[in-house]
């Protein structure tokens, strides 16, 4: 069968170089361009293959059926314009089209909850990667209205540090993250925080969230720890997720909390679940690990594409 | 001025090393014995010093007028029944003596909270390092009715793998460890949740807490992270600490969240609190770091014993 | 087209779980058992895939037309000829049946070096890690006669932790293991030494070698660094690799000195030469790095079973 | 005692501010001026004195009786020039003063080796962290008449990642470094290499040295592991180093090969030795671990420094 050609703008981050790969070696995309303004005329070897960037001038954006923009925020919402003018559809993996920015109509794609929609989407927001962990993971308790009315939920993130980007900052050298550990964004300051609240808002729950995330010394993997309170004692703490999730290739439901080495390299959402003791009214405490380049990004942005470009959803996927 | 000798129970595990470098290197401290059962008789380099192990049965009790046991837990309780009766006084870092394991009547040494009964004590129940870097962090907010009534306070530590122990395992190994991050004891599963429950109780406060630690790959250090409903809105989030703790050698108030780097290999609490934005009620992000074998172990050990001694509370401890 | 049965004894170990993995992702073998004495009765998931443990007792070695023993060194040697009783191959990854400890007339499994011998054999002696990096290296030096006579080669080798296995050892522990690096089996005391000095001289060289293994804090990997005095000055430092491993699917030539990072999770050896600047007679310096788990253990040992077994040497290897 | 102001430029590299922390911590010297031009008006905390950095050109080199320079290479030179014509004496930590680098007539401060030279110098070049592990390490066999006749030195460091500075390249991200290992600077092309050359030609020996230093994933410390060619075989191989360093405060003569982790924020070299077994001729295998901050900097600049103003060598040292 003939491939289907795609582009990536801003190939040379962390996500470029992760979706790079999962173009090279998919069954049915090929990469018709891969941009990289400050690096333009390198080449780099993907998976054996050489690679040469071109500046995002340069790409002839109308080469791709579909272009993916893995763009700084910001920056990239005027790409994606240029693309759909291109006559390509596209996936953005910035904050700029998700909910909360101020964009409508513009389908989010947190696959698993909004297949049907992406299917038919001529512009995808691909989710952040905290997001990613922590909705995904949610949604089923609020899908069965197992969340307490008016309930506070508390979600811990702890990520790599690959979702800080390659940008030489000197707060990121090894010798500066290696044997530390601490939060940031504290008080709901993170950009993700507004993506998450929005999310919620057109769920429909008056939930609110309180959200911390923090650096972890590893270089891939985000791990979320959320304290939910119920509505109702789960005589099964995981039949939520069992009963929503059946069959989804990209889900894990896991007897215990999951770690980021069971899910590095690997375009899956591995959650459990556990009642918490002595607590005055049922609360249940779910973790959820993903990689935060994979599912968090350059994974779940071709699970996107091979939705929107009728391929099968796990083509070129590693589970 | 003469020494006062002491001994350690327990020498060879990470608490009961860092116990006799901390002495070793105090201006009035001199070490008696250090007992190691399976590996007695063998000689070890600490601050430049030798110092050989003897059995637990061999060391001459009597000989100090003060004995840290750093025991497991389990074995300690007995041990220090038997430095009693040699006449000697005692710091227990094990758990068996602290809140919630049904000892009545022992002095729990979270100093900067306890300092007037420590320094009366014969017997004093060394905290737990999360209940260290916890409670020391939520007491300024109990102490001034800060916190919500029938608030539900939710605490995420991340500890180093010090906080183990030595003992070999297979999933503490280096190659298990690193790039990995996980959540154990969910559910308020951990040991140390019944410690803080009931010191909580011996608060008079109706809060409850959800406790959930994780393991990082890191050597030492506890950061914890903690949402905190508020009875009120704070002017100023950090007046709290600065009005209960001003003056203390060891506790640190920082304008920005506390990372481990920032205080291993220190005797110190670092805290921090940012309100959180955009809920209902209002609400405290609390975080606090300590050195997981510093102020949650040995260091706390040794001010608690400076303290007993009639010595200079900080004596021979890095702030 | 049906698949092979092949079977791993010593299946728990890294290597053991490596092989697995790589025969669960190989088109033409399937795993007909996996033994582990200490788990048996244990399942674990690999690739997907749930892998239930028997002990070695209890496996069906006919069941297999080719086994894998990641057994032990000293206890491979007997269940190697167990499964030649059975009537089954085997590709033995321990140290037993290796040049220099005694076993005359067993193939020695350097797969580009000795490719046909091995594929006519009924046991292949898979080559340590260590010497799989350097001798590899190495050869092409010998086969084009440019190692000075009767010179000394200066082998250091740094590897990652998982070459020491995964058995519970408190030096290995992470809290010993980061931020530590160390030499150990100085004055070519190394198991790996004979092997490969026994190697040596059946290429009928007079040269020497001094060997000195390090322990780095990262989970896999190997890092030779060689020096290499030569018999002639080299115009083109990286002709003898390029003569002598033209078209070689895992041999990568390189302009600058390897990297660990470049060769992880791939079965490959990656090479490069420098000339020794301001040195009386010349001299090279050789680096080569390997994944220990891959073309170190696992990856060369299903290199060599493929041959073995007549299928494309390629098969199921990730290049 | 009064306290001798003393100065440091380029405070803010990781030299630095090891530096600035030794200066806080000592009990006769006293910061005068910290200069810092990227960050000239920043306040950083050192041992929990606040310190503001000036610009080199703000500050009064005059005020202190002693500056030392941790400037760029190629920026010290000017620098120490302009300390000297301030009336100050000066400790250089860049290579500009070094032994082969066109410089003449300045004292090299390998501390154990020139004493009695930089007790009485104005300026004294301190040495590159690769040289002092290695020098150290050599001197004594040279002293002993013990190194063959025209022998080759093989050494191969590796090194911490501070070592090559903070400031921000991506080659140093945490990402990057993580889970790798690398030489660099092969072919005896690196810097120090010339610094040693130069040392070794000024000991009269025909020996030459072939140096490869390698990045670590750790962030202090380097291992050095030397081959040596004996002139004779030695009984004990330890004694040329128990001979020549007795009663030194800062060398540490090892048994077995040392450890970063030993030598980790202190001042000392750690140095072991062992026969190399089956060579034709007799040869060493010296291992030699420093702390590259430490003794490789900071350290020995103090160190220097002492002898210079007259002080006890080891004050304000961690030995």
């Amino acid at each position: 069968m003939d491939k289907i050609p795609v582009g990536v703008l801003g190939a040379s981050g962390y996500a470029g170089r992760e979706l790079c790969a999962l173009i090279e070696g998919h069954p049915r995309l090929e990469l018709a361009f891969a941009t990289a303004n400050e690096q333009r005329g390198a080449t780099v070897r993907i998976r054996g293959r050489e690679l040469t960037y071109v500046s995002s001038e340069d790409a002839r954006l109308g080469d791709a059926e579909l272009v993916f923009s893995a763009l700084p925020h910001g920056a990239s919402k005027e790409w994606v314009e240029r693309v759909r003018s291109a006559g390509a559809r596209a996936v953005d993996l910035s904050a700029d089209l998700r909910p909360g920015n101020g964009c409508e109509g513009i389908v989010y794609g947190l696959t698993e909850l909004t297949r049907s929609l992406v299917a038919g989407a001529e512009v995808v927001a691909n989710p952040g990667c905290y997001p990613t962990s922590i909705l995904i993971a949610l949604a089923p308790l609020f899908a069965s209205n197992l969340v307490a009315d008016g309930a506070t939920l508390v979600a811990n993130s702890a990520s790599g540090v690959t979702g800080a980007g390659n940008s030489p900052k000197r707060e990121l050298l090894f010798a500066e993250i290696s044997e530390d550990y601490r939060a940031y964004g504290v008080g709901n300051e993170h950009r993700h925080t507004k993506e998450m609240r929005a999310t919620l808002e057109s769920w429909q729950t008056n939930a609110e969230l309180v959200f911390t995330p923090h650096l972890l010394p590893v270089a891939r993997g985000i791990l979320s720890t959320i304290t939910v309170p119920l509505s109702r004692k789960l005589d099964d703490p995981l039949s939520p997720w069992r009963d929503v999730y059946a069959g989804e290739p990209f889900i894990e439901i896991a007897p215990t909390p999951p770690s980021l080495r069971e899910v590095a390299h690997r375009n899956v959402v591995r959650i459990s679940a556990t009642p918490v003791a002595n607590t005055r009214a049922p609360m249940l405490l779910v973790t959820s690990a993903i990689d935060n380049l994979m599912k968090g990004a350059a994974g779940q942005a071709v699970q996107n594409a091979n939705l929107m470009l009728g391929l099968d959803e796990t083509a070129g996927l590693p589970a």
